[in-house]
């Protein structure tokens, strides 16, 4: 009875959604955890700061694998007591099965190997594995599932707008492809090489890699710019909306939540 | 009589209206095969992706003629049978005229040449007519209706804004081409030439091909660009919300529909 | 009686506020060759286009010179009609002392020196004046108003976020002086010259002048433009606002106007 | 009985908060040299204003810190008379502990060292601590309440989005670090390297110091860049709506204030 009664208080602790109000003291701390842990990894990155402090890394790096296996067998174990999978036959391994679960995984994964010396692609690629533990923030966080339900309100709209903005995108690269594929081969040679400029160029953020240099390419890509400005920007314009409607119905349903 | 009912049975799967809800199969297959047509037509004009492939394409871009050539006969048969063309004397010749098929039977016709080789640029822009296919997706949707109710309903303020856009242009490239003109003559030594410095810069892109080096230049270049990006992200705000009010009216409009 | 009824024919042709709904056939005309006189001041400018066409273009500047100063003439003929300076003792005078009288008379200038030589910066200055007949086409629309009435009606807003935006860019500027000033004292080695890196970021535009080399200068400038963004962006969102709800007011003051 | 009038005298005029409607003349007069010491300040950075005229920026720098330092005093003397402090038992005490005051002290402090010669960094540093003096205009405008008030009621909604771009930031540099690092070591070699990167193109800056160069790294900047785009957007769209309720909202508290 005293394993029960464990098993729910650490449910109570770990699970977001057993408190109806704030995160749990527990959960707070996995939170700050996984940022610092994020942190590492992005330091970890720069040789400017890693360098002679590889053994300090590995120690935090190990810390934290132990603690997030620590979490995740915690999860497993009380796995019987979410309602989500209290129902089912064999509740841990449907837990384990879980998406929230192979996140976990995955990004336990690659502390073990936190030792290992070397920086092949491979073992970069690896290391990066990590980062996948910023995917915690959003499962404790109530807020994504207002994101998700501001996509899903408007899918509509944003399919056809982001279809609208990949056609754009297309017509401009077609059109420079057109235009400058004589004087600029290894920018506007072929329709994907042109399609990087018109990306670059329709979400404006326009590095100089790649511009026009002809007159006739200048005049399309003048006409093209203004144009597809504008309906490049028509996704992110309703789906602001829809993300401010969705947080606003949230008031309605939190109440409604208090009161069960 | 069997004829008549194929007729009506070919209508039915190629029509877009002919259904309230979904598209037919047919059609779900022609979006399918049209988007593939695409790619093969961008990926045909990278040289790292179709060198030594060229066999290949002209065998796809064969098929891909030969496909879009029964569709478009198909279409040419079934006039008869749509509410649009019904009435009309020659309801064949009637739909041969109209904009969709003009549309289709250009981007036919370059498949017919897709064995032919070389790289000239009127070849080249005879290849890439095949792009115009994918107009066939707007046609097969309801959602362009949305787009162009939205410009219409909001076509006053579109009208009005792209024209305030325009004074801006005009002044900030004839403000650049008075101050930067002396230092920078290949770049602001003329208004057309100061005007693509005006379009990259008030559209944001920003390429750095162009940018004044005077002081005086800075200046008016600075209160320019401050005003300008406002003045010009106008229609773009004006599009997004006129378009999200054509969406909501949709659901209404499809309720009536389903009534009928 | 007969010069009253004409000066009464020539006021309904040239008033814009006379008739309720369109511009007079005559006012077209003029909004046409507004248009046509502004292109070629803007293909005069160009080398490579009036090149060796410098007779024509000064032929059809002198053109629109006449053209434009008939125009001004009959204006301030028909100045009595006009019920804004009817009432004053010398209805003619104060038509001339008037903004758009002024504003018209500084763009027909420049047409009697369309036969002057040389391209001294004042000379060129002075041939720019005629882009000044643009201005006419906000006069003979309505539009303006509502530009102007958006603007007026949101004053509080746009004064506070513009203030908010100027606040944001000289504190980037002073930010990034603070930072850089050692390693690039050209582009950083003052406040003014920081704020043309600040003015160029924070509208998004980055030409790729200027922007910071050192870790310290990264830093701040990554924190300054991800907030000073979103604030430069405030005007541009009131104004669209505003500027939206300024033309849905147009159909109620128009229908008013009709009752008239 | 006198000095008490005075003071009285001195609070009206010098407390913003004293007056319902408009600032007094003396605050105006304030904010007016406040803005003329801000621009002595950035146009003394610069060499080509200031070189030869350093006695000249001395004079007026001496000029303004007495000024300020007799407003400072001013503000301190009439202390007692401010609701805000006059409860407290030692009210001048309190008022010089207070943000406010403190803001000032620090602004003050440069002009004393206003003849000290040399350019090292902590004198520049130290310099530009009278910008700090802007802060003033933000206190005795009501404004900063409206902005104050929007940010906090949206504070989930910001505090999401903004948790969601820092999301999108660190997803895209990993991304690129990923893709580019072998490629442009210096440039993508880690991933705060990478994060320049990406906060360079998710705010569309793009100053092109930066961008990735291999076939799968313009892939995944292509991709990361569209959807990006429009995910840092989010909170710049949600500041501008808050902001605009909480302006709307001002009419009506003012209407209060007046019936008080």
């Amino acid at each position: 009875m005293a394993r029960g009664k464990l098993r729910r208080l650490v449910y109570d602790q770990l699970e977001p959604t057993a408190r109806k109000g704030r995160l749990s003291p527990t959960n707070r701390v996995i939170v700050v955890l996984v940022i610092i842990a994020a942190f590492t990894v992005i330091f970890e990155t720069e040789p400017t700061i890693s360098a002679g402090r590889e053994p300090l890394f590995r120690l935090f790096e190990l810390l934290f694998g132990i603690i997030f296996l620590v979490e995740f067998a915690a999860r497993v174990w009380i796995a019987p007591d979410s309602p989500r999978f209290a129902g089912k036959p064999r509740p841990r391994l449907s837990y384990i099965m879980s998406w929230n679960a192979i996140i976990d995984m995955i990004a336990i994964l690659p502390s073990l190997f936190a030792f290992a010396d070397g920086s092949s692609i491979i073992l970069r690629f690896f290391r990066i594995l990590r980062m996948v533990r910023l995917a915690k923030l959003g499962r404790l966080s109530r807020a994504w599932r207002h994101v998700t339900q501001a996509i899903h309100s408007r899918r509509y709209e944003l399919g056809l707008t982001v279809a609208i903005a990949v056609a754009a995108m297309l017509t401009a690269g077609t059109g420079l492809y057109l235009t400058e594929a004589e004087a600029q081969p290894d920018k506007f040679g072929s329709i994907p090489r042109a399609l990087w400029w018109a990306i670059v160029t329709l979400t404006t953020v326009g590095y100089g890699d790649a511009y026009p240099i002809t007159a006739a390419g200048k005049v399309v890509a003048g006409v093209v710019a203004v144009i597809g400005v504008g309906l490049i920007a028509l996704p992110t314009g309703i789906l602001a909306s829809a993300f401010s409607e969705a947080v606003q119905k949230r008031s309605a349903s939190d109440a409604a939540d208090k009161e069960d």
